[in-house]
């Protein structure tokens, strides 16, 4: 079985389905609200936003699909011969919870192919805690190891190190949080075939609900502090400025004139910047500044 | 008389003083923190900033004078010649207002000078306010208009018609607010020495107090609503999203390892995202986007 682009991006609105219907339950039945665009060039996407919700404030599962000529700053971004024509789909997701004690949460899955055959997978998961604890993020890291080692001994280690470098706020030398996996650029090798990869994408994709049901059971209802929360805008500042500054799918998009509002459903619904604030040593929120590190060996961090 | 980097530096630390004492005043006598600062390859800066003040909810009035080698990525960003030392130095403002009725207002005034004897200037200030008001555009342009005309009489369209397409958020299809003047690269040509650009680059320091003295006087006191307050929040998201994805200062200032919360101190308090918000047709809100156009001509706007 070699899946064709067509059965690729059906298999993403599958998953987008799959995954709205997991998180309206988990989000007090609230459902998304749903918008269809298309591009100028060829093709569109679905998003659906969820604003406002009992466990949800603000997030969005978006699918798109789209194709036609590459755009010249695109061919030279990504380094592609010119003149061809391209395929991109995929699944994106950003949800921002209500409570300061559960996590930010991003996920994409994407497919690109190109008329002149080349193609590749792309994608991860990604925690952003407002507060780390050492065993959610220990689970999170496993459920993640556990699907990559279905497919390569190698996997896991790679991409979680790749997350690490990724997901990296350099003028604020800390990472966006506790990382996860970051793929880019998977294609058929002597080890996998097409076929294989997809099936590993497509895992990732189904660990999302999971994932975020663990954390939802254990977080979402609990009280919290009006403290909690001040932090918790705080935190959703340099979700911002992740996002605006380095996030290549956000400047991707922007820069080639994608539709903002889909791109940007990734923003905070409240952030606040306070001036050079440093929490006070030895609380919760100094400690959680003090895990946001690269190179954390979550799986085997003694707890 | 030519003035030297010294000389203008020393202005500029005054302009700086200036600045904050009459603010102190505006703001209920709201003291500035100082923070001094210091640049490992050369010279450093004097960061001022208040916060949760009656009139300014966050803002800073910086200064800084910095100097050494051209750092490789700033002299190929700049266009300039390898191995020179150079010696910038200015003085930069962003305040938020409390009162979703007053505008933010930037300034920033500034000098670059190089080892090869190459210098200019640049600067410049714009107005963004969360409730366009004509009659205030328009006063806001003529002080700019008048102090540049003293000068030069094609300084204002120019500089006017700079600060349109600088201050744009092409994602948004937006300006930032009703403009201002943009400048840069200034230096003596057979219409103006040195000394007279620099005469120039104070004028627009010292409009700045005046400025906003008026918008202080007519505003900063009158109650507002909660919904006011809401779309002051999704103004402020605009604003990080254009100094965070365009500005240039900001840019340059992250890349070249500035110390960051002094460059960052341009991010307002709090600032909300909401999905694809529209306010409704015929509301003040709606017509404040109406004016978010590059090319009016707020000197000459029937009102």
């Amino acid at each position: 079985m070699h899946p064709t682009k067509e059965q690729i991006a059906h298999r993403f609105t599958d998953l987008q389905n799959q995954i709205c219907q997991g998180l309206a339950i988990l989000n007090n039945n609230t459902p998304f609200a749903q918008e269809l665009w298309e591009r100028q060039g060829g093709g569109g996407g679905r998003t659906r936003i969820t604003q406002n919700g009992t466990v949800i404030e603000k997030g969005g599962v978006n699918f798109s699909a789209v194709y036609g000529v590459i755009p010249p700053k695109i061919a030279q971004a990504l380094q592609l011969p010119p003149d061809e024509e391209f395929y991109a789909t995929g699944v994106s997701i950003v949800l921002h919870p209500y409570s300061p004690l559960m996590p930010i949460i991003h996920m994409n899955v994407r497919y690109f192919e190109i008329s002149n055959g080349q193609y590749w997978f792309g994608g991860g998961i990604d925690l952003t805690p407002h507060y780390v604890v050492p065993a959610d993020a220990r689970y999170f890291h496993q459920q993640l190891q556990a699907v990559c080692q279905k497919y390569h001994p190698h996997y896991y280690p790679q991409f979680k190190k790749w997350a690490d470098e990724y997901f990296y706020l350099k003028h604020r030398q800390e990472t966006r949080g506790i990382g996860g996996i970051f793929f880019d650029r998977l294609t058929e090798s002597e080890q996998l075939t097409k076929a294989q990869i997809f099936d590993f994408v497509q895992d990732v994709g189904e660990l999302f609900v999971p994932i975020y049901t663990y954390f939802v059971n254990k977080y979402a209802h609990l009280p919290f502090t009006p403290q909690q929360q001040e932090w918790q805008f705080l935190r959703r500042s340099r979700y911002v400025e992740f996002n605006l500054i380095y996030d290549k799918g956000t400047k991707f998009g922007l820069d080639t004139d994608g539709r903002t509002e889909s791109i940007l459903m990734s923003m905070p619904p409240l952030a606040k910047w306070a001036y050079n604030y440093h929490p006070p040593a030895g609380t919760p929120e100094a400690q959680t500044l003090a895990w946001l590190k690269q190179g954390i060996n979550w799986v085997e961090q003694q707890i």
